[in-house]
């Protein structure tokens, strides 16, 4: 309960070798239920820890909050046995503002529904197009590395993802956080940047993972310059980055990488 | 529209390297949109491609469908220009029978939300434990090899999944799927089952990304004997398999694996 990874006996199996049986250190994952008040706005399996961070995220990816004065408060609920229930008062919430999400593309697509859909979905949400802000390889490359090397559930378990922030005119990470949903560590990040007032407008943010939809998504929302992942990018991650006006770069390894849309913020 | 990868124009980077416009194969990500009748049932991003198998595994694995009998009738919106809407007559669907997916635990949870709740509420479409099919290592290491050389997608973006299935007394995969999303891939391969008269109790059924939560959920519904992935499992993955009596095998690589629960079922 709250813990972020536990240990299970393992039998490790060589064919044609020895087996053994051993103690292996996992990511823990448990459903989080965030709740607005007392509807239940949604369920995510997550790695415990920074759910306060997650909610955030999540919420203003979602274009139900703005700024971190719109929670008035977020609390566990305080009569269970688990932290699995968050609950967030956010009293000015106007339910017609709209939401991004997957699960409520059906109540915006209906018949029609397809990727431009999805994309037009994300910009009711998002303010302006982000900071024409420049970032070199080098910091790119750096930034990546400096995620690596901070990453301790991943070291203890092989299992989860990182993401990690660099603010416009900074250097190295200011927020790092691992998750064993690639979209919760993002969502770690970002929630974590509105609460303690980082400012995320023409930011670096570094993700372990592929580049989906729904991280460029969560990047535009931010006003994110420059969304570099590690492995690779799908074709609506493309497409929303193009329109949105983020810089995506991906297989970002080494010293190398892949930049796919708005590369004039990336001297080269 | 319905295309399974499309080519984006790319600057390759590298750092104290040269650099280069190409064009880049990457995998499509589009919303499919599922109906039961004329209810939106939910939207998935997936890659597009036997999305009637993606409906019938995805439907199977909530415990909505039990046989491909449940379904007399799966076709897309004729009056589209997109294949992304797909409608299912489910008649004999019973609105009690019980949903399993996590947009549904809050639903079943409420306050005590956790781990174990997400199992219990596994366990009520799971009808039986999986049969004590033996699956000897080689048998693994021989199916997980075929997965890598059945990629076509992922050889030519690097940006999918995969799933396989053999079947109980067989060798060899009879089913592989590709898809953007593990889940997809998992649900197009126990859903082609489905469609085809498959039968998956006792099988081994290989996947290419890690074992979460949902995956175990899909193998139990499916009555899986061995459920084998390539990459790390989460705590509440191996704690399902322990609880369905699924055995979970992870960081399947090479002549490698561990063996998390039921080893009994691998010859050792």
């Amino acid at each position: 309960m709250g813990r972020v990874t536990s240990r299970h006996k393992v039998l490790r199996l060589d064919v044609g070798g020895d087996s053994s049986r051993v103690i292996d250190t996992v990511a823990c994952e448990e459903p989080l239920e965030i709740r607005l008040g007392d509807e239940v706005f949604t369920v995510t399996m997550r790695t415990p820890g920074h759910d306060i961070d997650l909610a955030h995220g999540l919420l203003r990816a979602e274009g139900v909050i703005s700024s971190r004065e719109d929670v008035v408060s977020a609390r566990f609920c305080s009569d269970l046995d688990t932290l699995n229930v968050l609950r967030l008062d956010v009293p000015g919430r106007d339910p017609s503002r709209a939401v991004t999400s997957t699960r409520n593309l059906a109540s915006l697509g209906g018949c029609g529904l397809c990727g431009t859909t999805a994309v037009d979905a994300i910009e009711n949400v998002v303010a302006a197009k982000p900071p024409e802000t420049l970032w070199e390889p080098t910091q790119i490359v750096a930034a990546l590395d400096e995620l690596r090397s901070r990453q301790p559930v991943f070291d203890k378990t092989g299992g989860v993802h990182a993401a990690g922030l660099v603010p416009a005119g900074t250097s190295g990470l200011a927020i790092v956080r691992e998750d064993i949903g690639r979209h919760n560590a993002v969502d770690k990040v970002l929630g974590a940047a509105l609460v303690t007032d980082v400012d995320t407008r023409g930011a670096l943010l570094v993700v372990s993972s592929r580049a989906s939809f729904e991280i460029v998504q969560k990047a535009a929302v931010a006003g994110i310059s420059v969304l570099a992942c590690v492995s690779a990018p799908s074709s609506l991650a493309i497409e929303a980055a193009d329109r949105l006006g983020v810089t995506l770069v991906a297989f970002a390894r080494g010293s190398k990488m892949g930049v796919y849309t708005h590369d004039h913020r990336i001297p080269h």
